[in-house]
């Protein structure tokens, strides 16, 4: 009945890449030009081909496996889901449903206390973007370049990378803005204060031409995940919320990579003291075990639907078996203590590594980050911060990314990279020795980029 | 670990309900005014609640569970891949992945032989959009009234239901018509024949106002699921399937509710023998066992982006955990010959029965459907054809639809209303015996409808 996956052999791993070949089309891909490695198992931070290469996972898979691959503890729940309820319809009232529900909202800031299931990222910026305007009665949504939403219509719309550039036709009231980013600051600041107050006037302003009367949401994500991890100044957030409720705009933050102990905390927000008014999340919120996302809803705006219909939803809106994957996820986060490890390793052993390795290597321009989430911006120059390859580089523009991309797996280690940026995000359960064992690689594949500096 | 659930006792899903109540936001709902039913389990063509009380589920959920609940077969394999690969990113070769894509286009029409797969069906239609958008260089997407196609913003604004009302301030480049319903003809029809001739010649108008070379797609459910399973009369699809390729028009159907046996055929495609060029699915994929949706592509679409990276994605895409089950889904289907027995007992039992309670009640306007796939269309008045509802009704104006829903409850058997029709959508291998309790209760329900007739 299960299909008999084969044995890790090179010729399994070639049947299996040939039928993905024949038939898998691959997100964000030129399908033709791509070569999708087979990926025989995967357990805690690492996982291994066909050919009996193992890689050390330094990307979570796409920033989402918080607790590593198959804990024992959520891989039993969700088989103990399975025996009992896999789905059932969302207008009902279920164990798993509920108990994930009540958890979530225990650990979300303020009085975000009513949870709205969906089934992954996207669809809960679509969802808090929708009740954002039904809740204002307005039609325009501020959000930041350097940033991703998700690839759905109002989702990708709302993203500030090139992800969009695509699906920009179907944009309407959408309006971008920058946000704060000393290292390369659109505000021509010095310091984290001057950036953080002249962002904060940027978007005032942006607002009052925009016309406040206008604006239904900011959506922000509380530290910006693929854009590259541009952790915001102190005061920067408090800034955006103080603006928000002196216009009636509805503040949305994106914990979808940030939240779930990525950072060190529970969600980014605690960071910064700061209690938006919707909040989505999915990813670490059960590890991606099974797909699972939401948005958590204040007391306010779930008033606004008390007595009138929400018109959104979802066949698999709370599906049982990805709710009891994220209660055992939360459990075991909460028992093994995962979000203080990772804010613990984060300070006394990432940081502290990184800042190593950036002293070495020419081609690190900046490091930054909290917890499980950094960024090593690679630069061509470190005086004029050019970045390794230019914004958006395919083909041999990217060739030095490539190369040190090459050159880390060639060590073992499984790099996240995107445009000049590579991203240190391992599990949060990650080992002090596995960390280490990273850097080491990282050493030699920066050594790689190195080479193409000036 | 696992939480420990509760056995079912009035007092255990009296917690279950009061955990809902206070953090579970539903779907499509003014969260004071539900009262969501707590269930405590599920098994084949039944659900039970705290209570004690079993229903015959004739929904299939939310027309998805088209194996029933809790095939132990495909609860086996969900069990084995957990204990294997939970999870892994979109980017590689995963054999559950790459074996449910090569049994989906083993079984979908024609050369649709590309799957790229998506949560569920909403992001599904987000990306077939955007695949004929880019790959015709047009903006415009024509859909038909009388639709669902999903709850993001671009399946949202595709959609022709009042469930796109709210949403559609975000609409472009969206353009609506009518498509064949000769019940209820919007094209002054009196035979089938009619009806098709003057729904082609109205599409193909329009495509021609709207400007043939605007238009990158035409979207339309194989047979209309909530808008009322209304079957296509013989040659409509293969017409539309000739204006798509007059016009080089992408042809899209969507098979989210359609597919996978719910009418007696793997696809509803099939019953005439059409090919789209993009067909979206999720629901009856794997029985909604895991979230899982996806699009297949055919060989045209697919070269548009062989060398030309396709510009969508999702984190979640492929993902394993929901592949095998799909995987397990579909052999089941094969071995158990649910596709086979959809079909017969369509047929032989579900046809009949709903004619002969048709013959009975004065209510009954129509009867249609295909498989598992019926509608009963309930009316005021036979001769006038006045819905026994006015559309979209709620609150008072629906009494009518909510005392046959309650009085269908009170007999054991939970109903899928929807404006004035009541669908009877039971799993597709649901037994020749719960078919006939479920039409014994029906006609229990129907009694009460008709004394709402004139």
């Amino acid at each position: 009945m299960t299909p008999q996956l084969p044995q890790p052999s090179p010729e399994a791993g070639a049947a299996v890449k040939a039928a993905d070949r024949a038939h898998v089309f691959h997100s964000w891909s030129a399908q033709e030009l791509i070569d999708p490695l087979a990926v025989a198992g995967a357990e805690g931070s690492y996982f291994w081909d066909y050919d009996g290469n193992r890689y050390l996972d330094f990307t979570s898979g796409l920033v989402y496996t918080n607790i590593g691959y198959q804990h024992p503890k959520v891989v039993a729940a969700i088989q103990e889901q399975a025996a009992r309820m896999t789905t059932f319809a969302p207008a009902f009232a279920l164990e798993a449903r509920s108990e994930a529900a009540r958890l979530i909202a225990e650990r979300t800031p303020g009085d975000l206390d009513k949870i709205f299931f969906t089934n992954a990222g996207a669809d809960a910026v679509e969802h808090a973007v929708r009740m954002a305007r039904l809740h204002t009665g307005r039609p325009k949504v501020l959000s930041a370049y350097r940033s991703y939403h998700g690839g759905t219509q109002q989702a990708i719309n709302v993203t500030g990378d090139p992800r969009r550039w695509a699906s920009d036709s179907g944009a309407a009231g959408v309006v971008h803005f920058w946000a704060p980013f000393l290292y390369r600051s659109r505000f021509y600041a010095e310091t984290e204060e001057q950036e953080c107050a002249r962002a904060l006037e940027h978007l005032e302003t942006t607002i009052v031409f925009e016309g406040p009367q206008t604006v239904a949401a900011i959506v922000l994500e509380t530290i910006p995940g693929t854009a590259g991890i541009m952790v915001p100044p102190p005061g920067y957030l408090a800034g955006v919320r103080e603006i928000c409720d002196k216009y009636g705009i509805v503040f949305v933050l994106d914990e979808v990579m940030a939240g779930f102990g990525r950072t060190g905390e529970w969600f980014a927000a605690d960071l910064f003291d700061v209690t938006p008014d919707l909040m989505t999340f999915a990813k670490g919120v059960n590890s991606g075990y099974v797909p699972l996302g939401g948005v958590a809803i204040s007391q306010r705006i779930a008033e606004t639907f008390a007595k009138r219909p929400y018109p959104g939803g979802l066949t698999y809106s709370g599906h049982p078996l990805a709710c009891a994957a994220a209660v055992a996820t939360i459990e075991v986060m909460a028992e093994e203590g995962v979000v203080e490890h990772a804010a613990r390793l984060g300070a006394e052993v990432v940081e502290p590594g990184l800042r190593e390795l950036a002293r070495r290597h020419p081609s690190v321009g900046e490091v930054r980050g909290a917890g499980m989430f950094w960024a090593l911006e690679l630069v061509k120059n470190r005086e004029t911060r050019e970045p390794l390859v230019p914004y958006n580089a395919a083909g041999e523009a990217n060739a030095p990314m490539a190369a040190f991309a090459a050159a880390a797996k060639a060590h073992g280690l499984w790099p996240f990279v995107n445009m000049n940026r590579t991203h240190v995000v391992p599990p949060c359960n990650v080992s002090e020795a596995e960390l280490k064992e990273g850097f080491t690689a990282l050493d030699a594949a920066l050594s790689v980029a190195d080479e193409y500096t000036d």
